[in-house]
């Protein structure tokens, strides 16, 4: 059986995969980041989170062909170097080269070392191994903290020629609308993040004490991204005010990446998918309604993320298949 | 000399050129269009107009190696149907075998067609041999009656599995804003076209019975989308409020284009880019502004498509390469 080492390099954790060829995980590691730290200190975590996987899934660094890690910020995909990285203090970081040096020092054979943005690295396993396994062109949202973007063209990453792309979260789609913290108004992300979420169902609890909505979180500082969707299910009007909000700005977003990529599938993640139809039906129904289409059989298909944060291990993975 | 034909098909006009290998137009042939009428009888004027293009190049269509032609609609470039165009009157319309069977008739040899949307083989043509030539990843914004695009990805068209994409035209800036041909409410056509500008111009006029706008164009049903921007020349407040706002709105909607894809370049076209510096020099502030960026030598150029018209011919009459 052949192995690859997928990383899921976070602010928080240093997640670390085995996977065979069969797209299953069958050896994690874990590791705390422990941010600020220096980058030697996070590249020699990185490696001891990875022994600890293959130690888990009992085989050693000399069974593994390739290496992959999804890191936050921009990273040149053929340099391996993290252009910038604000969350793990990096900048022009050469965290193929720091990750190299270290791997030759305990494998027989030199690996090859591949660095991905971890947004990216999460759709392409999406692409590769999940809710979008039997397609090469795609684009995944993920509804969290704030929203991102994956954009899979012929089956590869596509994010510009200088690695900065797939912003989706950062495209106006209400003009001089919220401030977002990237220095723009209006930013999809403003309006269909988990966090906009959030804020709007505080607001609406605010503006409407008789709501059901402090019926299902007495208290304000425990509102979540499922709390107005169960206000919504319970018939209460602020609750289905605040979801329908929601989802019509997020559609408005959804239509925007149809009608520019016409991919054939259209991947939404994050916490907030858990609605599952709440969410989906009417989004379907916009994108119906709203987005440029030929013929029912050849429209953009709405799916949901399955992987979670598995996706990134998986994709980063088999980052090897797009420079074959 | 090797050469290729260039068929730009348009609702007016039949515009075909003989190209060379140097990218220049050699010889040329029109006809109208003659809206509506069959298919037939249009794909039997295409081909009147290539061999009027051929005698004016002093060649036969013998001497040509290929022929690409631009059509408005979704054209699938793959079987050559255009699949839909309603300005044309074609359903599924085979234009690839309406015109092979034609061609047969007068070569020696059979020749490749290649069929693609228009605004596509335009965003091409200005890749090969225009304002885009040094670059692969290049999109290009025409600001016309409507707004369209086009999308290179690694030297070729990107127009989404079901070819049709690249519709950056109709990408919601303004939630819930004015009202656009396409069904949505607050598309970038809808702030920035030519019609935008002028619509807006006439508005201000009406506001502004004082305005140096009426010195300029005394005939409100006289006012182009040069008007406002003579009238800021002049120090108009009208004019330029008009300009500004108008500015504002397509920077907006460029910085999402910069946001999703960084590409290389990002060409605008059209009638309202003769305004030069005053044009591109404010849309450069907002893009260093609110763009995505990693340092100034990694950012999206912004520069003026410049082959105009022909743009569509000399794409057309190289899409041959994109299957090579």
């Amino acid at each position: 059986m052949k192995y690859n080492i997928g990383i899921d390099l976070g602010g928080t954790n240093i997640n670390v995969g085995v996977v065979d060829s069969n797209y299953n995980i069958v050896g994690r590691g874990a590791l705390k980041t422990n941010l600020p730290r220096p980058e030697d200190e996070i590249a020699s975590d990185i490696v001891a989170a990875t022994v600890l996987a293959c130690d888990d899934a009992g085989i050693t660094i000399d069974d593994v062909s390739s290496i992959g890690i999804g890191t936050p910020g921009s990273a040149n995909r053929d340099s391996g170097i993290v252009i910038y990285s604000s969350n793990l203090g990096f900048d022009n970081t050469d965290l193929r080269g720091l990750l190299s040096s270290r791997f030759e020092q305990i494998s027989k054979t030199s690996k090859k070392i591949f660095v991905e943005n971890d947004a990216n690295a999460a759709a392409y396993g999406e692409m590769i191994a999940g809710a979008a396994k039997d397609y090469d062109n795609v684009v995944v949202v993920t509804l969290g903290t704030g929203v991102g973007g994956g954009i899979i063209i012929d089956g590869k990453i596509y994010s510009g020629f200088n690695y900065y792309g797939a912003e989706l979260g950062h495209n106006v789609i209400e003009y001089d609308g919220r401030p977002c913290p990237c220095g723009r108004n209006g930013c999809l992300e403003s309006y269909a993040s988990a966090t906009a979420l959030i804020k709007s169902t505080k607001e609406a609890m605010l503006n409407n004490k008789e709501s059901k909505l402090w019926e299902i979180c007495d208290n304000i500082d425990n509102v979540n991204g499922k709390t107005a969707f169960d206000a919504m299910r319970l018939g209460d009007a602020a609750g289905t005010q605040v979801v329908d909000e929601y989802i019509n700005y997020l559609g408005c977003g959804l239509v925007n990446i149809i009608n520019t990529f016409q991919p054939q599938m259209l991947l939404i993640g994050g916490g907030v998918c858990k609605e599952g139809d709440y969410l989906t039906k009417p989004l379907e129904a916009i994108i119906s309604r709203e987005g440029y289409k030929v013929s029912p059989d050849m429209a953009t298909k709405l799916g949901i993320a399955k992987l979670g944060n598995d996706a990134g291990i998986i994709g980063a993975a088999f980052l090897y298949q797009m420079s074959e």
